[in-house]
């Protein structure tokens, strides 16, 4: 069946996440000296995402932004790395590279395709207004954001999935969770959604090892958000 | 100060919901027959709009979404103008013709336009799946939906405004509240929003008597969508 709603993850499916970052570690570095190849910086910060939303998934704190968990993340790694991250401005301007994240080549004329059949909605782990201003920044619009901040609570969690079909009024089978994650697409099937894995075999650059290939028979494979709409034309 | 997102108002604004609610009731009465004019009881059904959120906005009554309240309201006014709802999916289809309202002529690609400069976003006391099917059923997008179901309460509420600003990531005075009422932009107005109003003298119908003319000194006056897009060219 034709979904109605296409949920899109945005970090790695959408966004090249670690292209854009490390440009603006590399800008910050020019002012606050690191010995560090900022890829490492980069990939050293991501790494930090997935454990620091875990107490919010799990109950035990509450709903915090992205910029938020961004932030501390970022306090560690500079630590650890031993950076300097200046003023409160600079550091707010390095937390907020998330919001000025590059699209892949495919993502703004694929999405922009796609909103003349279906809803295209933004269900990523970051607040609205991350959402939108990555959105502008790389001109183009989704039909609605939902995520992190309308469902409140961070993917995995099986209640992202569900609350975020009822924000469009939809059944879970009316909707197609797209990703690059195999993690992303099978939580979502445990809630009944479909599934499209979009291969982003550079999302961690040159040595990328998870994610080069889809881990499960999802309903879709593609190899760029392009490509998906075509094959949603013939998909039924 | 050019504003960096301007907040729409939905209904009357951007569509013309009495056109559209006439058109489903004639549908309905076709089968339902009704002996009133179906443009009295589109006018009864929204009439009971603002009464139906106010223990919404007063705290008595925990957040509901609008086909709830329209759902409730269709049923007194159809015990009042003494016609059958037919069916379960029969009510549920008057219920969502709030889904299907056309918009104004001007609006789809007004709002286009100003998304070049601007963040669009709906700021409704609609929730986000009747304000995804509206912008669908004209074939136009949002930036970001807003309004109701994200900010937890209905316009005029003091609160509405601040959290869709805070939504966004902005202050007030960088977010433009967008209006063909004259209450909405005075209530924005109290919380620092800035306020274009847009002249919809046929909201009501032909008999129209209220919000004909701008009630104080709103930043912007014009009379589509296409007119404001105009004007915040210069807007300074």
């Amino acid at each position: 069946m034709k979904p109605k709603a296409l949920l899109f993850d945005v970090f790695g499916t959408v966004v090249d996440w670690r292209s854009g970052i490390i440009r603006d570690l590399t800008i910050h570095f020019k002012t606050y000296p690191c010995s560090h190849d900022p890829a490492v910086i980069a990939d050293a910060w991501r790494a930090e995402y997935q454990p620091s939303m875990e107490p919010v998934r799990s109950g035990s704190r509450g709903y915090v932004d992205l910029d938020t968990l961004h932030g501390e993340n970022l306090e560690s790694i500079a630590r650890q790395f031993e950076f300097e991250l200046g003023t409160t401005s600079q550091k707010e301007w390095l937390v907020k590279a998330w919001h000025r994240l590059p699209c892949w080549p495919d993502s703004a004329n694929g999405i922009e395709s796609l909103k003349e059949q279906f809803i295209c909605a933004s269900q990523s782990n970051g607040h609205i207004a991350l959402a939108v201003n990555l959105a502008k920044y790389n001109q183009f619009s989704w039909d609605v954001i939902l995520g992190a901040e309308v469902v409140r609570t961070y993917k995995p969690a099986p209640e992202s999935y569900i609350r975020a079909c009822n924000a469009l009024g939809l059944q879970p089978n009316e909707c197609m969770m797209v990703a690059a994650h195999n993690t992303d697409l099978a939580a979502a099937r445990a809630q009944g959604l479909q599934t499209a894995f979009i291969r982003r075999p550079n999302e961690h650059g040159p040595t990328q090892t998870i994610d080069l290939e889809p881990s499960d028979n999802w309903e879709l494979k593609a190899e760029s958000i392009i490509e998906l709409s075509r094959l949603l034309d013939d998909y039924d």
